[in-house]
């Protein structure tokens, strides 16, 4: 298909070097890796997918588009509170995806393996005659037991939220041409906010025995807010104006405050959202100066089920359709 | 696009039930699993994508797509000595596949988990404008330090493979109007071999301290020879004539002998592909009783590198390209 280059040169020359952290990978040389956690310790294990035309652009640069696939998943492990061992990755390589764009994207697998300390244990990779997809499990380490969920928030906990809101949303509406801040750095910051994201795999850990329930804000802070109150058997109250924006956002939502719900409703950002008790929060402020981290009280948990969000007025506002579907993204 | 179904319905629906068997797997409601092995154990885990148009086709039952994506993944873990124990699933679902699709596709993954005992851990569903592709992650456990590789075979050890080679490869070409036995139930036969491999996983589990190098055959049977002997740094010679053929195979070859090279380069058979000492051999025969399964010595190894193959008359043949290749097959 479309001058591909080969499966096992593939292997050989670019993916069996990311191996090499990882004794029971075998070098990608058999048919599968033999690992166990650290005594005391589980395995935390995520799959996520990302697909061009969705969580990236067809010309994004193959050593981001890597690195996003590897994030969102840490991202993931992150908000269980794990640290990131290995992970494993299929690559569907779409049209026009030759050799030096397989070597480049190697390259960004390499750079946030050093990064975050993982390493690539096993894969495969298949031709596709449409576009490119890449799916990654990724396999974290956490004491057993100990692993933060979305199921243990309860009423009068406060809820936190690490970085700002929106950004990748925007990022993406800027790559699009539908949308600029009429500042190259602002524009810039969006885009990169959407291409690379920054797993909070050092909060995640902090989190530990701290965090009621956790979640990372993929599929917009609305609607992953929505599924720790579904998993808690709670509900939930968000206060608009504290929501944590970007100078981008915060200028779109003075010149229209609609923008406000776009940005709570969007996807992609990869912050976590979590909840602790009020008596944390002390602790929460120490650690937020301790890793340079915006961490913002942005509303609290309560009895009964749904999610209310208040305006500038106190007042409860419609938010639409809460979330961010990828069958229904951006219709 | 298409009408395809919401992701979040389609994991409640469809694929939240087959996460019961695991309690780690928090009923696919939070951002991963946690598990562990157990005690003086290892998980084994491995990798593999299947997609429309190569492993699997357009209109093939969902319900044997879904289980022959679990099962290519299993027969890896069989080739290791594993027991299956979780897997994920990347589901990228291509054009044409509605809600009826996904509910047949999962009930197959239903059958399969209690078949092999395995259970859903989590994974991703996205729309592909493409063709569907199934990325599986599974894992497995194995006593720690037992598992089979492909690099522990050594000169003057026998080479053994189960079932038949070359069947899913003229199940395929079946399939495809190419070729037909002129017996329906032969060309039933070759078509369930390329939609419902069979992984050997008892058969992995009774090889543990009993072969020295393992492989499943996926690439082809000289392909994959090949790997367990780059692995083990050895070669290898087959004699063509003992390759176990089923009924359909075998009609071809008395034919036209160039079949013979052409089954045993074909890929997808799943069949276990191991080596042992010459002493192991009653044990071997004991086993393919047990487990009513044709087990069948088909060469040797031998010291240096590269495989020979032998014909009837004993004189080495040229087999051409070795193996199979995913970005070249049937070209």
């Amino acid at each position: 298909m479309n001058g591909a280059p080969d499966e096992f040169h593939l292997i050989r020359r670019y993916f069996a070097p990311l191996a090499a952290g990882e004794p029971g990978a075998l070098g990608l040389g058999d048919d599968a890796a033999a690992i166990k956690p650290a005594d005391g310790h589980s395995f935390v294990v995520t799959a996520d997918t990302i697909a061009e035309g969705v969580h990236f652009l067809p010309d994004d640069p193959p050593n981001q588009i890597a690195r996003k696939a590897l994030r969102v998943n840490l991202s993931d492990l992150a908000a269980m509170g794990a640290a990131p061992r290995a992970y494993t990755l299929a690559l569907a390589l779409g049209r026009g995806r030759d050799e030096e764009w397989v070597a480049a994207f190697a390259s960004g697998l390499a750079d946030d393996q050093q990064r975050f300390g993982v390493t690539l244990i096993g894969g495969d990779t298949v031709a596709a005659p449409g576009p490119t997809t890449l799916s990654v499990t990724a396999i974290g380490e956490v004491g057993e037991g100990r692993e933060l969920t979305r199921g243990g928030a309860r009423a009068g906990d406060h809820i936190w939220v690490s970085g700002t809101i929106g950004d990748a949303g925007l990022g993406l509406r800027v790559l699009r041409d539908e949308l600029s801040s009429g500042d190259e750095s602002l524009d810039a910051a969006a885009i990169s906010a959407y291409r690379l994201p920054e797993p909070r795999i050092a909060l995640g850990n902090a989190l530990l025995g701290l965090a009621t329930g956790a979640i990372d804000v993929s599929d917009g802070l609305a609607a992953d807010l929505g599924h720790i109150c579904e998993q808690s058997s709670t509900g939930a109250v968000i206060e608009l104006p504290a929501v944590p924006l970007s100078e981008f956002g915060t200028r779109l939502a003075a010149d229209d405050p609609a923008w406000l719900t776009r940005l709570i409703t969007g996807g992609d950002d990869y912050e976590l959202l979590f909840s602790a008790p009020p008596a944390a929060e002390s602790e929460i402020g120490a650690l937020a100066e301790r890793l340079a981290l915006r961490i913002t009280r942005i509303g609290a948990i309560e009895p009964g089920s749904g999610l209310r969000v208040l305006d500038h007025a106190g007042n409860s506002t419609e938010i639409g359709s809460a979330g961010y579907r990828h069958f229904q993204f951006d219709r």
